[in-house]
């Protein structure tokens, strides 16, 4: 039997083996970067535009609030990536903010941020994909006049290619990445020089215009509610730095160092972008409102519903290089990619997340299996449905849909880092090396300054944009931890109704005789066959059973039989109704009621056809049946397929599917290393 | 085993004798004639308006011609119930017309028949309902401003109720159709009192406007052509005059004999009705126009889109009962009730003539199912949608939607009288009795007239009616025409794949040996069953089978399996990608390989719940191998149910569906009458 137990291996070696896919197993720091990175590193894209549009509330003059801004947004990533880089060694398995939370503070503290990632998910497409249509449009109007139908096409675009499968590469999120890096830090020297070294005046597009404060002159704490909305508006930078917790066991040895170096790098990539976008806006005069219609003036007159307000990136960009330029162009073409590549990271991270919550029955339990197209499937469609209908209500309006995110983010960096902390704890209630407890002091110390401080921002957040929207997010967070507990609550009742008990009792009574009944409807090659397997099996009694219909047809079956000689003895019930399930279960049930000991199978002929519209025209009635048979205790139903020629269309389908790669492959790593402990196999 | 064998008879006995079906069993001709006349009497609600608007084209003058537009639908009418006659008589089954042409005229034109009766369901419902719409709307003037909305919540509620299926009963039929025709006979009789006997003047509210005639002073073939447009508006009288051909069944005996009894006096009803309302709105000077906001000019000016243009029979109501008197109100109120009546019946012969079409495989097969639910749920959503989507496009405009009707009627009539003749011919060359003989000549006679004439009518509709919607419908017929050929050719096609062969071939070579595996995941009630049933097989070898997802439930469920001494040997399958469906399919594959002549048994345990949702909380790998496995040769898919306590709120709906009553039983007849020979039981 030695070659049929290799079936598995030889499938995972031949896999292995791909040469597409032997360079992406595990990846060099240099990959890793863009494939974790591009959603916090995409967010400064919006990011800063946010905190001005925030502090234009109080009129131009609060503008000058926004490099202290900038300084609490740095303090803070600072604070999050360091906090991060202890739980990348602590939980080198990838086990991310869920499995932390869920293994030190329980698991409804799991939950939570199981719910509160899940909701960010959908945020995170939805903010993507609307700011990178905004960025688009500063160099391609078309499409920011069609706002929330390019937004949906490419919703509908990324989750067609997500629900194909495309093959992710680190190639395919490195380059786009790089390029947008690149460019920001192009721009950002280049503004310098053009600024500081050659004296150049470099003017936003919107300098000229004047912003009328909707509260002029806002003082004491009110201003300070400002500042904290506009400092909540640029935690958006934040969002997806957890990403890399997740991926340690995608990393290149030795992986926690490797993860905690990407970390760092990001964090510095990230926070120094932020401020030199902050900075070029400030010193190009960049003018932003949240309502530009109405609250930005030219020459002392509103602009109107017609304007379009471009994004501080692109703006500052066109200052730099000039509107129309190479750089220009190429710079919002490589932030719009970035934003919908970070869109992309979430239609990974949905599915997957749901599969591990899966694991612990809190969603469906087919969704656990790891590569599984159906599983990955039903994610990706929840998510792009949840998605499309925010842009739908939010008009696509990245401003207003900004909102709602951030809550779950920090609710999840909340949690973790509470969770770590406890983490800590309880090693070093057992720890007695004095250098190692230095270090988890350490650890820990880090990890409760962090906690203190997300915890902080969140109470922020929530306060400042609760009635602004940030309730929605809660909302959902609320219905994704409901269903999710009444889930499990469902699986714990079944599993408790079906637990076999030691000693068997009056249900696990074993029947004493089978009784076989093989449904036939006319005499064909899938009768017969049925007929062969049915006397194979040997049970104790075993009859031809047929439903009385049409007379002529029953009538003609009869001689048929009898001409052919079949041994099986036939038995005819009428139905006078037309019917066909309902006089089997009742014999069936006869059956039972005659001898209760006894089992009853039922064999069922079925023919196999390739084409879905096929399936409507055959079989409908043997599936009925099929379905009433399983409500009556002591049958077993036995279908004996006959394959058609059409069926093979249906298999070559079953074997694509088969050979389909779930998305997020390359962040996840090599499914081959996951495993905890060497499988075993019986021969 | 006598008592099995009586389930069915018992169940067929308990029913017959359930008191609220018994006086329901066969119609005397009173309950007969409005079971089946609600749709031809009701279009004389619409019918009459048609031939006006028509004859409006060529201004007021035109209007002269309604009376002899009138005799000629009188004559055709005759001319239809005479033919109708002789098939009732001919065909006591209550084949109806697609029988009579499949048999006379082979299955092309029986096939055409059947595509021109399922779009002319379609149609008589969305022209039934647009007109009782606009009847209602004479009395209640919400209605007819949100005309659209309403025609659609009416066929909602009609489809709703007949997918919950309502007992149809006689009464229901008799109370409004009744009230209707005496309604219109008291509107007739007293109009001509007040009119002849009292000289009243009775105006309609129209009377005094005038007609932009489209086309004035039309002469010479232009007005042929229009006078034979208005004559195919007034064939909507006679629609659904075929019914009662179809129910011959349901009547009391003589059968055939009360049935064409009934017929004639449908016949005379309806076009006594339709003649005294083209009378009395001759007499009322009623005005009606194809665009009554432009042709209709009050003072000289145009009405204006605003107008609504109440149907004829409201306003030969207003002018002889008086606007908002009771009579009025009444006949306003049961005119719509018939139309939706009749809408109704197009419910129940949709299903039922797709259950007959499904019998001769134009159809899936399990629409062939008399009284089966699901059968009939399909058929009834199909009719509502198609009606629905008529009802937008048309803006339930009864006058726009009429253009698209009759072509189908006329096929059918043409189609079934062309057979009638045949009939006579085929039966004339074999019978000797010269009295017979010369009634059987009669009957041809009538037959090739009536051919003749409604074949004349069909030209003539199509001709007039062509561009002004005809087409539509014909487009239609074609769709059903082309659907139900592939059908017919796909189930011929598989038949002769799965014919069985007089001498056993390869392919029907008996397997030697079997191989049973046992699906297990974990241990609990269901596996345990699942074992105990197939040690009971005893099939050649038995192994339990498990897949290794995860190494550390694999090792527990080992030492589960050893701890309680289960004597089947347990295999494990690895997994790496934590896959159920494809390491159980190889391995099946793998055991074919090695012994090709035996067979496989897979034995599932599956438990089985109740509510729908649960169904996506289990099984669902279960479901997905068993599809899988289907397509694998020399297979057996056994499935042993393990019923879980929530599993009993399915049985219970099962047990509901079952005694749902399938709409239209009363016009079918008892089902027990059916069958054309005694059902024979072998014990």
């Amino acid at each position: 039997m030695s070659k049929l137990t290799d079936v598995p291996k030889r499938i995972l070696i031949g896999r292995a083996l791909r040469s597409d896919r032997l360079g992406e197993t595990l990846l060099p720091k240099r990959i890793a970067l863009p494939v974790f990175a591009s959603d916090p590193l995409s967010s400064v894209a919006y990011a800063p535009g946010e905190v001005l549009l925030v502090l234009s509330i109080a009129g131009v003059s609060a503008y000058h609030f926004s490099p202290w801004i900038a300084v609490a947004v740095v303090v803070l990533m600072f604070t999050v990536v360091a906090s991060y880089r202890q739980n990348v060694h602590a939980y080198p398995s990838g086990g991310g903010d869920y499995e932390v939370a869920t293994t030190n503070l329980g698991s409804r503290a799991g939950l939570t941020v199981a719910s509160a990632l899940l909701v960010d998910y959908v945020l995170t497409v939805a903010v993507s994909i609307a700011s990178g249509i905004e960025n688009l449009g500063s160099a391609v109007p078309f499409v920011v006049q069609h706002k929330v139908l390019c937004a949906v096409a490419v919703i509908v675009l990324l989750t067609l290619m997500n629900l194909r499968g495309v093959k992710e590469s680190g190639k395919l999120f490195a380059i786009p990445t790089y390029v947008f890096v690149g460019g920001v830090f192009i721009m950002i020297v280049w503004g310098a020089v053009r600024g500081l070294v050659l004296g150049d005046t470099m003017r936003a597009p919107t300098a000229d215009f004047h912003i009328k404060a909707e509260h002029q002159g806002l003082a004491g704490f009110a201003l300070v509610f400002l500042l904290l909305r506009a400092f909540s508006s640029g935690c958006a930078a934040l969002t997806g730095v957890e990403a890399i917790s997740n991926g340690v066991p995608a990393f290149r040895k030795p992986k926690s160092k490797n993860a905690a170096t990407t970390l760092a790098m990001m964090g510095l990539l990230a926070v120094t972008m932020f401020c030199g976008i902050i900075a070029l806006a400030m010193s190009t005069n960049v003018r932003m409102a949240e309502n530009p219609a109405t609250d930005l003036l030219r020459g002392g007159r509103p602009l109107g519903s017609g304007y379009v307000q471009n994004p501080v990136i692109s703006q500052v960009a066109e200052a730099v290089f000039g509107k129309g330029s190479f750089l220009f162009v190429l710079l919002a073409a490589a932030t719009a990619l970035v934003l919908f590549l970070a869109a992309n990271t979430a239609y990974n991270g949905f599915p997957l997340l749901g599969s591990i919550l899966a694991q612990d029955r809190y969603l469906p339990r087919q969704l656990h299996t790891r590569g599984d197209r159906l599983a990955f499937s039903n994610g990706i469609v929840l998510l792009a449905g949840a998605a499309t209908l925010l842009t739908f209500i939010y008009g696509a309006d990245s401003t207003r849909l900004i909102q709602l995110y951030i809550v779950g983010v920090f609710v999840s960096f909340t949690l973790s880092q509470t969770g770590m902390v406890r983490h800590w704890n309880r090693h070093l209630a057992v720890e007695q090396d004095p250098a190692v407890r230095r270090r988890m002091v350490r650890s820990r110390a880090i990890n409760a300054f962090g906690a203190f401080f997300t915890g902080l921002v969140l109470v922020v957040v929530l306060v400042t944009k609760f009635t602004h929207g940030a309730w929605v997010a809660l909302l959902g967070m609320c219905l994704f931890y409901a269903t999710m507990t009444a889930i499990r609550k469902h699986y714990d009742g079944v599993a408790e109704e079906l637990s076999a008990p030691e000693e068997p009792d009056d249900d696990m009574v074993r029947p004493s005789r089978v009784h076989s009944v093989v449904l036939i409807s006319k005499i064909h090659r899938p009768t017969l066959r049925a007929l062969a397997y049915a006397r194979l099996m040997r049970s104790d009694t075993l009859e031809a059973l047929t439903v009385n219909v049409d007379p002529a047809e029953t009538k003609a079956l009869r001689e048929e039989w009898e001409r052919r000689g079949i041994d099986v003895p036939l038995k005819v019930l009428d139905s006078p109704y037309r019917e066909i399930t309902r006089p089997v279960i009742e014999y069936v049930k006869g059956l039972r009621k005659e001898s209760p000991r006894d089992a009853v199978s039922v064999i069922i002929p079925e023919y196999v056809v390739g084409h879905w519209y096929e399936h409507l025209l055959h079989n409908q009635s043997a599936l009925r049946l099929k379905g009433r048979l399983l409500f009556t205790p002591g049958v077993m139903v036995t279908s004996v397929p006959y394959q058609l020629a059409s069926s093979e269309v249906a298999k070559q389908r079953a074997r694509k599917r088969q050979e389909w790669s779930a998305p997020g492959a390359v962040r996840r790593g090599p499914a081959a290393v996951r495993p905890k402990e060497p499988s075993a196999t019986k021969d």
